[in-house]
């Protein structure tokens, strides 16, 4: 097994380096803007998603220079997951005031800022997609696909349905049914992208993608199943933002239905499920795989 | 010339059969989200840019088919227009209850539907834009140029980041050059890229698009100052959106610098530099000269 803590820290770094290099600078007409996308850009957070996308490439692809091919892809991923951080946050939405240990976008630069910030980063990762200058040893037709990949499942049929689904059913009494279809678009559809997008990139077969695709279902459903379950047993200051506040907003979770050590067992099963998909794959996967792991291990 | 009203009509409802072909279904898990995109998208509208994109494809282009294969890039422009107008319309941005002579969308829905709707018109026009089902007729290379293209125009660099600037002016005292600039990526930055997308999918060499562009900045231009002016001169019921709101809201605008006269005639001078741009091509250009003249004709 490789070590996962270095391999993040790696990733993270590289990834950290790409989004300053490729995100707009502060300065000219839209330095306020701009600054204010940066903030919730550069706040923190684990890169999870940029990394799933470059270890995916990693995993299907030889070429040593893979990685450096999709790093526009990454960053404009975690665009994505950043704008819908920001929006989630506002009053209207989950009216959050910390993120990552920080203000949220809309506590620090105020709420017009923050929704136009949110708009911004949304349609900075389709410029960053699709940017000629960032073609580097992808395709164009790769890149469209890329695209559209990304775009179904960040969009209405999926991350964002998710949310819409997630904000109705507050206060609501929910099924669990109706609980896994708002985690499966909510969550689950961009991490299972991310993979998808990094495997598209590396010219994997039809076999080789849905093969990613399995992987990626499981873990991000392990990934919220595992969420849901810090938001109960971690404390605020572990946690980076506001803990507890699924049961404070009377939010479904799995914790809700099935108690904490079932919603761990079921966590655990999912990335066993993940690692199955996996199974085709040799040495070059190791990296999906000490992610997969390292996805429940974050309960521990 | 052509008739112009005729012409609208035409191309008004090919661009809205299109729309409802090509718009999520308001059925399924995600029914509620859909309507709720669905209304602000059918609830009224001149469908400016994608005619603007369906033109400039004719011109350009002399395959019968042109319009047919730009449809779904018409259909993403207006989508991209319409999450424009539901988040300025929010209370923290201009806070307008009326839209197109209809309640605004988180009046009738709630803003955090209304925000959600915005986000989700956004990616559909991108998945819109990338869809394999839709590429009839445009090669995967043109399609990636006019993601950039459209991504570019509606960013941060352009539409967002001219709200961003709008929102920042508000009751405050600035400079024309400031107004220029605020016009020019809210709202010009958008029509040029409608003009543009139509000409990348229809083949247009070098030449072709730097005119396409003049022309698109220049009807850009003359669309906004004309949409100034209409909110002086006309009343809420010919607009169909509150009338006289930049006033209340302390908006620069150009009759505030200008007065009504002067105005009038920096619109029809914008519209005299958007047809001299025209000035290489011949009869097939006659729609997009129709359209320059319309735009300021809505003034009269």
């Amino acid at each position: 097994m490789i070590d996962i803590k270095k391999y993040l820290q790696e990733k993270q770094a590289l990834v950290l380096k790409a989004l300053d290099d490729l995100m707009l600078s502060p300065e000219g007409d839209f330095a306020d803007h701009v600054t204010c996308m940066r903030y919730s850009l550069f706040v923190g957070g684990k890169r999870v998603r940029p990394i799933l996308c470059l270890a995916a490439g990693s995993c299907i692809s030889e070429d040593r220079d893979i990685e450096r091919s999709l790093l526009p892809v990454a960053c404009a991923l975690e665009c994505i997951h950043t704008y819908s951080l920001i929006h989630d946050d506002l009053p209207a939405m989950d009216n959050d005031d910390l993120r990552r240990g920080n203000p949220t976008c809309h506590k620090k630069f105020g709420e017009a800022e923050a929704i136009l910030a949110g708009d911004g980063l949304l349609t900075f990762a389709f410029d960053l997609l699709s940017d000629p200058g960032h073609a580097r040893g992808l395709s164009d037709s790769a890149r469209l696909a890329i695209v559209h990949t990304i775009a179904r499942a960040a969009g209405s049929l999926g991350m964002v349905g998710g949310q819409a689904l997630d904000m109705d059913a507050e206060g609501k009494k929910i099924t669990f049914e109706q609980l896994k279809t708002i985690h499966r678009n909510k969550t689950g559809a961009l991490i299972t992208a991310s993979v998808l997008s990094g495997a598209i990139g590396a010219r994997a077969d039809t076999r080789q993608r849905q093969a990613m695709r399995r992987f990626g279902d499981n873990i991000g459903l392990a990934f919220q199943i595992v969420d849901d379950l810090l938001d109960v047993i971690a404390s605020t200051e572990e946690l980076g933002k506001t803990a507890g506040s699924d049961a404070r907003n009377k939010k479904a979770t799995y914790p809700a239905f099935f108690g904490v050590e079932k919603t761990r067992k079921l966590a655990e099963e999912a990335v066993q499920r993940s690692l199955d998909a996996l199974s085709g794959f040799g040495p070059s996967a190791d990296p999906l795989r000490a992610l997969a792991h390292y996805i429940v291990d974050r309960t521990k």
